[in-house]
């Protein structure tokens, strides 16, 4: 197997990407294929000890940023890291892409060079939701699609489950659907019509969850519009934020309370590192034909190396064609949703 | 002035609301009017010393329950404290009404007796949005609108910023629209247009606030669809929950945590205070023909005396006619923005 590596990507890049990867390739027997700018990244693997054999690089001259719109970049940057390591899944050269690189970039170049699978009207980004104290739960979509339509939330839902089962090895996911009110008929035009969607799956569909219950773990999957999703995925980031920045200026606030911390500071740096996204590996684009991954932006070499690492299974268990067989449920459920009218 | 208080409404009704009304009228000068039950409201007024001329009964033979559907209830229930109480208000018997009890029925009752202001088309539920660690905002719409159109989003910001001012006394707030992106071009079809509008409008609007950004206090008036919003609420608070259960959890195990957390309980305690919602007072519904607050459903008598005290402003500055007199700059802006097409 070929894990194909964004050498060029986030806000580390390229030294971070080049130490994560070495690191990975100590831990994985795959073959791992830097690529960007070749001699950036051959002055920074020439750092590191390596088994030459397991990390190879490929010279790609363009770097896609951030600030660039996202469409226009791939269409017009070709030798771009981005496009051309989704090119190499796409031919057959690569059988994973991990990038910490521009999510619009990876998205557009996901849509644009595999394609959707078929039957999936609107690819999404997956995310790890940490649950602090619990199990992490994933939530689907994080931020890909703004507007969506309920049959889209149904996708999210078959996708996120089939993730969670395969790569993330969670037996028989619970799935939720974010709402504002627990019974079936409240919420808006959209989670009303995908509450319904969801009740005729095959998945082990918990009905709605709301904001408050979402922190605790209510549910393994987590489904909701990428609107809502993206704010309730920085919010909650946000609130963690603030609240540890608190703890850390009233425990600092006189002689006992400094005492105090003294004595709690190894119970505070395991909150803290509950918090750490880099635990739990990066967010997968489910729906286009063929498996990409969206490390953190501001990954460094161990948070790349986690990432490379779980991302193994998105690609060895078939995650994408598992997907594609999903599409006749899908079908199905929506088609007998439209007899109804 | 005469307040009326709903005494049948809330968890902890009638024990607590009667409490908080005698704690509230020692407090302020004004009136206040307990609606309900007689027998219970009496029974319960027994227990207490108060100003005899400053508290009164209200006889409501009806219960509007949290599980009724609000529609048919208000309808139906024409001698429940909550119609009766609106009621009041409309015909000039009371100054402002504050319930603990079902919101949707609220809204409702708002509605249906009270009716829009004139050019308003959607009433909204503000909802003060604690800070940790600083000044809270107020967030519009907290629910009561699901599916919103871009001009609900600017009603609420014009809304929200008038009672910001007026009620909770800040100058010129600033307002910010919840949003995916913090550039104008980003996030979805509702907010894209929302954003175009506010920007026209007069007020101090700061443009996009993103998840992360809002529980560090990003903005004064946190403008968003009743979705995003109620689920934004209730994530903050189970977050808040969240936290503080697993700092509960790591701070008793074992000895040296436990000495360290005795020597930060005064801090710890003042942390959970800063999520105690009662210290802000209760939520208004703006954009109807008179002011009505919503309290927490579980207000203690702490709780209910708070609330009390901080409506006053919201009729004594006359914020209904204010934002009345606001219609006429939502039009022109949305009228403008029609031009465009």
């Amino acid at each position: 197997m070929k894990i194909i590596v964004d050498g060029m990507g986030g806000d580390n890049a390229p030294a971070a990407v080049v130490e994560g990867a070495v690191l990975a390739s100590r831990a994985i027997p795959h073959h791992i294929a830097l690529i960007g700018k070749e001699e950036l990244l051959a002055a920074e693997l020439k750092k590191h000890s390596y088994e030459a054999e397991k990390i190879s690089i490929i010279d790609a001259t363009e770097v896609i940023s951030n600030e660039e719109a996202p469409v226009r970049a791939v269409r017009s940057k070709k030798d771009s890291s981005i496009v051309k390591g989704i090119n190499m899944v796409k031919n057959g050269e690569g059988d994973i892409f991990v990038s910490a690189g521009s999510t619009g970039a990876l998205l557009a170049g996901g849509l644009f060079i595999l394609g959707r699978i078929p039957g999936i009207d609107r690819p999404a980004l997956a995310s790890v939701y940490p649950i602090i104290g619990g199990r992490a739960s994933l939530l689907v979509d994080a931020g890909a699609n703004s507007d969506c339509k309920p049959n889209n939330l149904l996708e999210f839902g078959i996708m996120g489950n089939i993730y969670m089962e395969k790569v993330l090895g969670r037996k028989n996911p619970t799935v939720g659907l974010v709402n504002i009110g627990a019974e079936a008929s409240k919420g808006s035009t959209l989670t009303k019509a995908a509450y319904s969607l969801l009740e005729q799956s095959d998945m082990n569909f918990i009905g709605n969850v709301e904001g408050r219950d979402v922190p605790a773990g209510a549910c393994d999957v987590i489904v909701t519009d990428g609107f809502s999703g993206n704010v309730l995925l920085k919010l909650t980031e946000g609130m963690a934020l603030q609240m540890m920045k608190t703890l850390k200026a009233r425990f600092t606030a006189g002689v006992k309370a400094k005492l105090g911390a003294a004595l709690l500071l190894d119970k505070i740096r395991e909150m803290k590192q509950e918090f750490d996204y880099s635990e739990y590996g990066g967010a997968p684009i489910l729906g286009v034909r063929g498996p990409i991954v969206k490390m953190h932006g501001s990954s460094n070499a161990n948070a790349v190396k986690n990432t490379i690492i779980k991302a193994v299974p998105y690609a060895e268990e078939k995650v994408v064609d598992i997907i594609q067989n999903s599409v006749l449920e899908i079908e199905e459920i929506t088609l007998s949703e439209n007899d109804k009218f």
